[in-house]
């Protein structure tokens, strides 16, 4: 057994690899696109930087929470999908940008893993 | 032009995206490392928590620093490249855990990649 | 007025820069209580590294979600307050130890006022 | 002697505790002064971000690296001297915004403390 050397610690479940991946995917692109809002220099550019500010945060905590198995990791977990849900809509005020958009699609995404290891048990 | 309504922001090159990829590799292991290593609980594993600490966090901020187009990126990869090398040194007290083993190739494989963006001009 | 150049900011109320200063007063210590931990490294202080981490982590982005006045600080000001609950009953476990005990007191007055901060409208 | 029940774990100098508190302060008032940014959202505050982000987070992993007692401490802090410099230069754009002024002083005094440190041996 692999795992036997690191002290028997369980395997991540697929459904928690998948919301570390996503979170993850979040939180790259959230780095990404405050880098373009910041170019940018816009007023409605400013206003999300806010919320992928809080996102990339988030997104990141909660990912090293599941990773390093944290029992609070499921409370970060909705605390991440209500900054992803903000992030998404904050991002559709810019709907010309693809990579604001493609931000909103990653926070959509990101959100509703996020719900559903939230009501999973952990 | 896919970029364009992205304000021109330049694209990541190669190596530079190679670099984030394994500082998050390198980040991701880090982290579970942690938790085993919390669950096997040893005087052994203490000294490793040290060196996970550090190279979990500097991993994490060089990445970011990238994504962001940072002008101290390449300070960062830099420090990056040191905390790799002191991580995977650690990790290598304990050459019967397979984790251990995995982390510390992860980091040499990640201080290799920020030395060399170090020493590129970014 | 001072705030007049700085886009009328609001000042912080007094309440949030006494769970701000709370916050960043239980991250310190807990920054602190790590190092003793894995110096020390016996069993119990490894099951205590869990709580420190989680809670340094928490304390440190409420304080930051607050000082940047994000609308995300309530939500996480109530999962902090847990964070800080869980840390304080760990380091109960080591009564002899004057870091943990110090350092739970610093996690009993956190959680105290990030409570009274999440029930609060912010 | 009060550090015996936390495993002789050496108290911090003065010279680092007030490194520390300089990296705290001046990662608080980055945080603050990047809401100030979004908040009145112009070009030239869109440039102050960049330098604000590097800053505080560089402010802030620096000041847990010495608490930690991190042996990557000193190394950190030259870094930390490098993006508290590049932020006070960015403040210093907006000599008018009381604000920045401010986190310009903060960054200096950091600035100077992290430098004494980095020098030290640590």
């Amino acid at each position: 057994m692999t795992q036997s050397q690191s002290g028997m610690m369980p395997a991540l479940t697929q459904q928690m690899q998948d919301c570390i991946d996503a979170c993850m995917d979040c939180h790259n692109i959230c780095e990404e696109a405050m880098s373009s809002c910041m170019q940018q220099g816009g007023q409605a550019q400013m206003q999300i930087m806010r919320a992928l500010m809080d996102c990339s945060e988030t997104t990141r905590m909660c990912a090293d929470m599941m990773m390093r198995r944290s029992p609070m990791a499921g409370e970060m977990c909705a605390v991440c999908a209500r900054a992803c849900d903000m992030c998404a809509e904050a991002c559709m005020s810019m709907p010309d940008d693809e990579m604001m958009m493609r931000c909103a699609e990653a926070c959509r995404r990101c959100a509703e893993t996020c719900r559903a290891m939230a009501g999973a048990s952990m």
